[in-house]
């Protein structure tokens, strides 16, 4: 078995293991260090760092606390790579821990963090999922059942310092423009809760007052939540400093196009195993400037797919210039009302789109004024029909049951 | 074989053929009228009615008349179909004429269209896909050559008049919020060029003035475009008006998910096959706002795909809110830039992300500020090897051969 | 559009056309001549030449004269082609007559021809398939529709005469080990119905005495009736003549491994589109004695299957060596047993298994004594539900209609 | 994480663990029990019980004793099942042991089991495979890595005592017609090896004396070596006996469809992860007589291949009778002479179809004389290209590595 160079204690704060960090900065130290060609293993936190829990209970989502996340396993140094070359990571497997069999996934109060719907879902929302070898199901969500695409929704490596100062700068220019809003335009550094790994403590307060947060993807890759992104991909990442400084967390057991819940996919804690290798000069020779990736052999094959369409005329009936998110946004509403045809309710139906895997295409965006988007929902995930007929559609799910919610404190 | 309820000559003008219209009226008569279970064949002009040749200039693309488009053939009326139905149409199929084995991408002018790229690519061109059985090469993108994914770009019923009414209304308040653009918010009614098929001369004027222009997808679907509606398809369309009255068109041999190039798809004249049956009351019993479908179990498995990342930084390095449109441009922009390291010109590659079956996918849309869209090219298309390595891309393109181009006139 | 080389006069007999020939023989003159790099159509007889109707009779399946069969549509005459080399073929496309819309199944008496049930069923009986576009179903099967995976089942290139004289000596000394069985062993050469194309006369009493049957697949390829070797699949065979000689016939709209109902597949008449190359030497530059080829990357993909198996344990309890063909068999008769729960009669289910894309693999074959095959039924062929489940099955079939049968003459 | 119900200690002889056994008979106790919707996890031997090491040498696969196998875990008791019931099995994952990651691939000696070409390959060889998360590659045989597709080789339930002595008399009556013949035409009950598990001393001797050997599939399932019977299928267990006796065993990182080499897949011990439910009086409900089953949606995707046609013509040029058999070994020969031209030997070719998911079809059999069979080679498993092309093939592999062989003794 290859190495395991990272471990995590699932009962101890991540703010303990030095081998963990939750903020991006080029001067966090190496956490270990690895040779082009190996293979290893490294322990991730959930993303939250076990702030949610396996309960009935969503204040736990509603009160979480996101200036913690994510929860970063590395950075791992590769021996020999420069800023300009890629780095090659082959996702040889992800798996879960034997004591941690369940993930989670929920809705953010609109007052603390929202997410897509959040006009919709503003308050906290919570569904657990339980695992069953390659599958998973939901005491919250009947009626489905289905095999893991399993992924790390966040990996890349450190930014230079020039990258991370273009970052803090147009996302604090975005962010000033509307200050007040909730949730913010931008999550800017946060010094009070970073933990930038082995980074000696006088070297903290000014690394940590500029360290860029973990929540969007970025150049670098990060947080992209890409669901096929999953174990058996094959990565290549640019590389900004020397022995690149590769970190991943927030593992997914399974996640919808678009993670269209924020909280998240279905998050769990769990391992990696990984294998580095490099293209020295790589980016300027395949003019690189985001990762790129190739999929992998092995991910579930749903290939029965009821597909919903969505354009770029909001729930007002608004009209928006070839927005896809407006677009999206309606293809997912469509769906959620047609499952709540079968029983569902809204929540539920909302859940599951962020939960399983469904796909999100950005299908026309030059028909002026509507950009076109389709939610493509597996229709075998589901124990019973869920496609149309002539006779209409049956109510298998008997209701009883229900996501857990929390509301807002006043 | 089943019948042929509409015939075009491709020799004639479509305005000359009253199975044919160009706007969306609800007092459009029907063409011809089918019963329920019935199957039938309707042959269609191109998009442009026949403006666009087989020939190495792009001069066509430049002068276009986009103001006709799209030429449909139709209303078909069902007997029995009534508002709030479902009309279930297979396709069945789709073919090509004995005497028009080719089709056209191309770039309209940012004068006149406009299109995805259009600050990067402002001038007309255009490239011709030649069709050999089920597959195409063009003669001005060497080293590719790929199976069709052929589907309608356009397919719906009728509007009522009240809808009609509410996508002139927003459409309207959209564009006014910018009359003076090129390309305009939104395409108006224009009555100089509407072609209303089998209407009464005397109710044209007042029609026509009114008629919805067919260029963005709406809650009917129309001009979707999405590559995936393809031969055999099982779409359910919402039914506004008696006897629903579907039209069809706008024939596409293969495109890119998003229809980047919007001049367009691999544009073709050819025919379609259906069969249409009703689901009485469906859009009440499925809360149907929008079509839904199920893909074919028949399209060209290509399996081995290389993923572009996209963020919404623009490329002025601005910082967007969760724009999926500026995502999924950076990430088309990044294989563009990708496939010039192979050899080929920034507009080859930028036609052939229009043209091949490539997906669009909205990865993720709730990580703030940053949306991101992933761009997955088959790889399977290309002659060569088109993956990265350590050794470096190899110019397999070896020139000599680009799109034509034709520049703005002064 | 390419040019069609053959035509075919399905209101004619085959014997008229010498574009087309019905036995394998070095000297049968090319009908045609292509250059390496071209593509061209042949249009193709069914593979009994018109003797089979779309009627709702069995008698035509009786009375077959087999001894005509195949009718192909050849040889191609290649420039260049020569012993020694491969010819690279593409199926471009494959298509049917608009005129001839239906396809034929059935199975042959025991008295003649037989197949591989013939001893459970042992009189002729007949399916008829009306093609819907891609789509196909039969009046004789109710509750089954499904997407051709259309192809050739015979195609390939002239034997050299040190190859046919080879045949010739192995099949006779086989067929001489039981002569008087019914149905033989071997079909031997039988100059009465030959047909070779543009032979002239004088020469045709010798060859035809000699020429060799088209029924079993050799090493040239012929008559495989492998489905898989589908439109838009890529062939490499083997040339034994100058001039390649490629002939091609036998189109099949769909077919399940095996072609267990021998009268056969879904049989049609039809055209094929090809396109030709050559690679020098190719034999044995890369060790071939039989065809390789690539399969096609546009097929119909029924992804959900329910797998039977069957060991080489026979009806009777009889144990046998390792033998596949047994297992088979055992396999294919545990599939019609379970379909009969569903209302099927035994005859339907088993024209099903020869006609439907079943998958027929060779699981297990060293575990002695037992072989093990599997036979892969595609679920979502059926309009109802055929899987498993805990309150058993439900006859949707619910009878009135079955394959029409003729009673073997006294 | 589910309950592991049956432990085994890799150091210690599968002799002294009573959740063991090797032989089927109807009165092995049943070594645990669980109720209907139970799902657990069970650890198995490789099949071997550790005969075969991690090491260069071929003397272990020489001098196997091949009475022992196969050791099965099991047998499980389920709570409520009866003859006649389907015993409903999802194979909710399967695993490797940490410090067991690796498998093996050989051909027995024909003085010692044999194997599908044991003409051509008569003496003693093995490869070894180390698994990396997903993913194997041999140190024996450079140049692939391929995902696995990981099963158990053999599943069944407990025969009745009828079921079993028709076993016996079928192959014993098999046997005797050639009882000298090396290999053996089967392989009788033997008592001295048997490990019947829980089984009190004073039963054992008789028991041990008429017990099936676990080599052959039969009725029950048992042995049959299906690759596709991975993990996530469902599978349907007809049961014979109370309570069912479900014995599980000889897990398989990978196989290609025949196991050609015998000894036998890429072989392996580690768990399986079952869930197990009943379909009372299912057997005659759904006519059952062997197990079926659905395939999992979750497997590795090797849509590329390179087919090979084989026909039931010998290696000597000899006429067989519609023999799938010989058919399948030719087609396996074919590919192996054509893998030959990139530089492997013979053997890695033959243990390389033995080890990677290879498809094995029964394409025709019904033209008589000749079946024919297709072997399909997944080309994406290589790290060059195998695919044929003009210039001819490469010798990608530079030899200095073989598999070890261990010549008989004499």
């Amino acid at each position: 078995m290859a190495e395991t160079l990272i471990k995590v204690d699932l009962n101890k704060s991540p703010y303990d293991n030095d081998g963990v960090h939750n903020r991006w900065h080029p001067d966090i130290p190496m956490a270990v260090k690895v040779k082009p060609g190996d293979d290893f293993i490294l322990e991730c936190h959930d993303w939250t760092g076990g702030q949610i829990k396996n309960d009935d209970s969503a204040e736990d989502v509603r009160d979480v606390d996101l200036s913690q996340v994510h929860f970063l396993t590395g950075p791992v140094g590769v021996e020999g790579a420069e800023p300009g070359d890629l780095l090659v990571v082959d996702i040889l497997d992800i798996g879960t821990f034997d004591e941690s069999q369940w993930g989670f996934n929920g809705f953010f109060s609109k007052q603390n963090g929202g997410g897509f719907l959040t006009d919709h879902f503003p308050e906290a929302q919570k569904s657990i999922w339980d695992f069953n070898g390659m599958f998973t199901r939901s005491r919250h969500i009947p009626g489905v059942e289905f095999a893991g695409l399993i992924h790390p929704g966040l990996i890349g490596c450190l930014p230079s310092k020039g990258m991370l100062d273009e970052w803090n700068a147009r996302e604090k220019e975005l962010y000033d423009t509307e200050p007040d809003r909730v949730p913010g335009l931008a999550n800017l550094p946060y010094a009070d809760t970073a933990h930038l790994g082995k980074m000696s403590k006088d070297k903290v307060p000014a690394a940590a007052a500029e360290a860029a947060r973990t929540v969007p993807p970025r150049e670098h890759g990060g947080n992209c939540d890409i669901k096929d992104l999953s174990r058996g991909s094959q990565v290549y990442f640019p590389v900004y400093v020397k022995e690149a400084g590769l970190s991943v967390g927030d593992l997914h057991f399974s996640q919808g196009d678009g993670e269209i819940t924020f909280c998240g996919a279905i998050e769990m804690a769990g391992w990696i195993h990984l294998r580095v290798n490099l293209i020295k000069g790589g980016m300027q020779k395949y003019g690189i400037k985001n990762p790129i990736f190739k999929p992998s052999k092995m991910a579930p094959k749903y290939d029965d797919y009821l597909i919903f369409e969505g354009i770029s005329v909001d729930e007002d009936g608004k009209q928006h210039y070839l927005d896809v998110h407006v677009a999206y946004r309606q293809a997912c509403l469509n769906a959620i009302e047609y499952l709540t045809k079968f029983g569902y309710t809204r929540a539920q139906a909302y859940s599951l789109l962020g939960c399983a895997p469904v796909q999100g295409h950005i299908s026309g965006v030059v028909d002026v004024p509507n950009a076109c988007a389709t939610l493509w929902l597996p229709t075998d995930i589901f124990e019973f029909d869920v496609k149309p007929n002539a006779d209409g559609p049956v109510k298998h799910v008997k209701g009883g049951v229900d996501l857990p919610l929390a509301p807002d404190k006043k």
